[in-house]
């Protein structure tokens, strides 16, 4: 094939339009900014020697987390799995209930169901939002479910559905309206997966502040980081306080005696990650811009290739645009692996969605509805690079 | 009561002993010294802009403890109880097992057996190192289990007795070739938990390098600190490559899928915190020279103080001292309160052992030896000052 034959396949229009946006390369799929007080905070948490399990940065990231997302409180944990895995907890999972996942997600979102001991059920997705599909989830509800004494009840496997949890995929949000709304009709805990969407809103409103608690990420890969690092958010006092509390080793507040009236957990965010977490909390309104813009830059480079789109935030939605995805055509899906093939050698990062959680070894034999169009997605999604940093000038 | 009667009682004579070694005060009980290349290496990390998942510090870091303490390999983790749980779920511990761990702990060692559905059964302590009574648990077991199947069986709950968990209290090892030949003699896997014990040697060999794993902590308050940070030590391969699988989420290595093949845990430390880590760790050498130092300045002023011993490494051991402690006499553990609260009022931060595992409400129900001896001692130890810093010119 000549590099001219090359350029014509789709594979070769994908990688032109991606240089044509971002550059010569390479470019890595999300790498974190540094651009603000990030050291300064570091060294002054250093000096402090306060780089442990107490100190003001914690304190602070808490208080301006809760003010930039509109939730009343914010606990900071050591990562957005440990944030999902004790808000399920709260939520009331135990051992043997049934949790709603969708199966396109990261694999942190069944793991943290299955910590607490009970069993994730997969759940189809929308197109329009890339997270469950209210609509089909209400059908099958209505069809698999019964309630007894206001719980809902798996007809085929006798256990409890216990709560389930929506993921903003990529940062867009899901229907929530909808989705609240099943939690209410059929008693189910809504805990949102909050983790890739910091700086999305729904209905002017941000994610994770709709349910009964959300969790929010800052790995290394994700809008801001704290190097590892998550939060719960809530608007329930006590469900922040326990949070807290099983965070923090269920230790009782004591001069020097060491006791816990609960397992615990060792969950809590040291005050060194989240001192870089304040300093990228000041950048996070700047790096949402250079998101957007860089969508929009994106959006110009591929309206003109055929067989591909460009995924674009929900109506009434504003997404962070965390990860930039392309969504081939459904009869042009076996071109995905030439896409990530050629993107890649190229020196572009690009990435599939996620393996569906069924279809990984420790969840085969999980209930689930049909997967279809996470099938269908799953085999057509890509994410292109998408680091604030390819705006340069906006960050 | 007059000033001089004060300073005759034994909290008085305490409080005037602590003085002596540390001055004026205020002291806390432990608190991180960052006297090396702290700042370097955190800014060097942070402009490398890989804080996070992966990079250089974190191989680093696990390459110099494996050379530190001489285990074949570790891999560095979040915290200690992260470690600890990895470990145990390694060494084959599942869902109803029951697990042999000192009353006499900090609640980690226990909750790590609950994260894996397995219930810990208390054992006493031993006064000579504050560790597992090795003598009173092989008499315990020899009339309360028997084998079956090359497993040992609790006859009073039928359940399975599948490991040990000796922890070096405050940094003094356990006797550790009597507990191994006990794992042996009973099938147990014996999982060392150093989090304490850090730079502490046993007959010559570092502590955490003798059970199948040995788990480490870096918290705040720990001889060095990552500001949060663990980490699992090994002699085999196949364990250490298996625990760096599982606390990583499993996934399978590929140039973009993500797959996971068996349930993992988001248990990596940042990149960020092992940079601390490998400054810290340079200094060590130096922490240990100092900390070994004020239990010398401090055995000297406590000699003359009758009704009260400060605890000194066991017979062929070098203890890191990470926690400096006293141990009253039997007679005088009624005055324990008093001198903890005598010691704080006057700014030195003490504190008593932790309340035992089986009086917190979590595991009152849990199975247990005798624990007299356990009882007894945490009635009367007491953690004075300990920094390395309170020795200034030998950091």
């Amino acid at each position: 094939m000549t590099a001219m034959q090359a350029q014509n396949t789709l594979a070769g229009q994908i990688v032109s339009a991606i240089r044509e946006v971002v550059g010569a390369g390479p470019a890595m799929l999300h790498e974190p900014s540094f651009n603000g007080n990030e050291w300064l905070y570091l060294k002054e948490c250093l000096d402090s020697t306060f780089v442990s399990s107490v100190g003001k940065f914690v304190d602070r990231f808490e208080l301006e987390l809760a003010e930039f997302t509109g939730a009343k409180h914010a606990v900071a944990v050591v990562n957005g799995t440990a944030a999902l895995h004790i808000a399920l907890k709260l939520a009331g999972v135990t051992a043997g209930d049934e949790v709603l996942v969708p199966a396109l997600t990261f694999v942190a979102t069944a793991n943290a169901v299955t910590y607490c001991g009970a069993i994730p059920h997969f759940v189809d997705s929308d197109v329009a939002t890339l997270g469950i599909d209210a609509a089909k989830l209400r059908d099958y509800l209505l069809s698999h479910t019964e309630q007894r004494a206001n719980q809902c009840v798996n007809r085929a496997s006798g256990r409890i559905i216990r709560a389930m949890v929506p993921m903003h995929a990529f940062g867009h949000p899901v229907n929530l309206d909808e989705l609240l709304a099943i939690a209410r009709d059929f008693n189910l805990a809504l805990v949102e997966d909050a983790a890739e969407s910091l700086g999305s809103y729904y209905h002017g409103r941000h994610t994770g502040t709709f349910g009964l608690m959300g969790t929010l990420s800052f790995n290394g890969n994700k809008t801001i980081t704290t190097g590892g690092g998550g939060a719960i958010l809530t608007n329930d006092v006590e469900l922040a306080r326990h949070a807290k509390h099983l965070t923090t080793t269920a230790k009782l507040p004591h001069r020097w005696e060491y006791r816990h009236d609960e397992i615990g957990y060792n969950y809590r965010l040291p005050n060194l990650n989240a001192a870089l977490g304040c300093a990228q909390l000041e950048q996070l309104p700047r790096m949402l811009a250079a998101k957007r813009e860089l969508f929009c830059r994106y959006q110009a480079a591929f309206m003109q290739i055929a067989g591909v789109k460009l995924i674009a935030e929900p109506d009434q939605c504003l997404s962070n645009y965390w990860l930039q995805t392309l969504l081939l055509d459904a009869e042009r899906a076996d071109q995905r692996d030439r896409v990530l093939q050629a993107s890649n050698d190229a020196g572009f990062m690009t990435r599939p969605a996620w393996a569906l959680m069924h279809q990984l070894a420790p969840f085969e034999e999980c209930p689930r509805m049909d997967l279809s169009m996470a099938l269908s997605l799953s085999r057509r999604l890509i994410n292109i690079p998408s680091s604030a940093s390819l705006v340069p000038d906006a960050i």
